[in-house]
């Protein structure tokens, strides 16, 4: 069986779709996509909370419980780890192994758009660790997505991964020179958040990427299209797609894994 | 203040968008829509659910307290009750209108496809009003949404009118000749489901329709946009949509009514 760290492997290139609820985690899975993230903005922004606040965490571990039903591989975004204390990071992540997960994101993004020192980020990383030995650490440095302290970014990754990340994600990273830079000193996997910039994806795998993800774009598309069909018939406009049926959707809800 | 009653006044017709989760709520009201329903399916499928077996009442009426907190009134799918027994029915509406919610849509299709006994419904009907009298109950008749016993409607109408309902919702029904008799029959509002058939959807107010919901459109019109936007990074192709940006949905969760 094909196991969540060997997508990761040298020469390949996961590409990780996120959903925010059952049924995109759901539909997703049935367009073939082996593995499914979530995105922090989606699951926060559907139930009523602000993202990159840690005030999700009931919804989170919710969301992972039903998500783990689907024949996919599960890695749940836990922002900062909702928690500044080491001890309630393991937690979680002992928590979230122990429901099936396969890995997380854990970001040093903070509230209002601060970075955390990197040496306590390193410790928070470590307790991840330890409360799940084997979860697909994703470590997030925010430096590109934040626009701060991009100079950082390498020594803030090499820290991560000394500390026991598994791969290192730089959101809003989309200067080729610089991820060449990048990638030149790393062995672990490198993940990119997709953006028009980076069409076509195929590119970045040549230049060594290992994993793709769609972050909030996917949620974001999906809302879209909602306000958008909706406004039309607002307009007596013909509505823009041709959405799956009633049946197909209810079909989905049905899509576990036994 | 206009209430929720009042959009349904003869001469006006009520466009109804529905929504299934926080931030398709906010993201409606943003776009101006002054009162928003739920769809049942959306909301079982973001949780894991089938629809319409009773088995979401907990997600629907946690779904219902995030959604009050918008400046927008709040109709709730109650698919047919989440129970058989008038009383469980009565302490659910009596619930919702606490939380702030100015109606229900409560259907007498039944699982596997089955019709109520219209005697039952209407026993049911003048439950939810025992619970909640100034909640608008929207009595559904799924006689053409299930294709069958369609002599009835008129009969079902008028009984569940007869047992408190504010209004009828024939889903599903798309000759224009039936529903001029259906009219000539009801002072009370009568709710259709938009379907592409019925575009423009002007000629439905003008035909005396006074209200048009979307249901299941918009939660499937969205998760296909998810989809499409997924297959097509794959795919290497273009994104097919610009959708707002990480800024414009995180503002969605402020969008908090006082």
């Amino acid at each position: 069986m094909t196991t969540f760290r060997a997508l990761h492997a040298p020469g390949s290139m996961l590409l990780l779709p996120n959903a925010w609820d059952y049924a995109s985690a759901a539909a997703l899975t049935a367009a073939g996509f082996p593995a499914i993230g979530t995105t922090s903005l989606g699951v926060a922004a559907a139930n009523g909370l602000p993202d990159g606040e840690g005030r999700a965490r009931v919804e989170t571990v919710a969301l992972a419980r039903l998500l783990v039903r689907l024949p996919a591989m599960i890695t749940v975004d836990i922002e900062a780890g909702f928690s500044e204390d080491p001890n309630e990071v393991a937690t979680l992540t002992a928590e979230l192994a122990a429901l099936g997960a396969a890995g997380i994101n854990l970001e040093d993004g903070r509230p209002a758009g601060t970075l955390a020192d990197p040496a306590r980020q390193a410790d928070l990383i470590a307790a991840a660790r330890s409360g799940a030995p084997d979860l697909f650490i994703n470590a997030r440095v925010d430096t590109f997505w934040l626009n701060q302290a991009t100079s950082e970014t390498q020594s803030r990754a090499h820290r991560y991964l000394a500390a026991g990340a598994d791969g290192i994600f730089v959101p809003g990273l989309t200067d080729e020179n610089l991820l060449r830079d990048l990638l030149s000193t790393m062995d672990a996997p490198l993940n990119l958040l997709y953006s028009p910039h980076w069409h076509p994806v195929d590119h970045l795998a040549e230049l060594g990427v290992r994993r793709v993800s769609t972050g909030s774009l996917l949620f974001r598309a999906a809302l879209d299209a909602a306000i958008s069909t909706a406004t039309a018939i607002r307009a007596n406009a013909p509505i823009p797609s041709n959405p799956p049926s009633y049946a197909e959707i209810q079909h989905l809800a049905t899509l576990i894994h036994l």
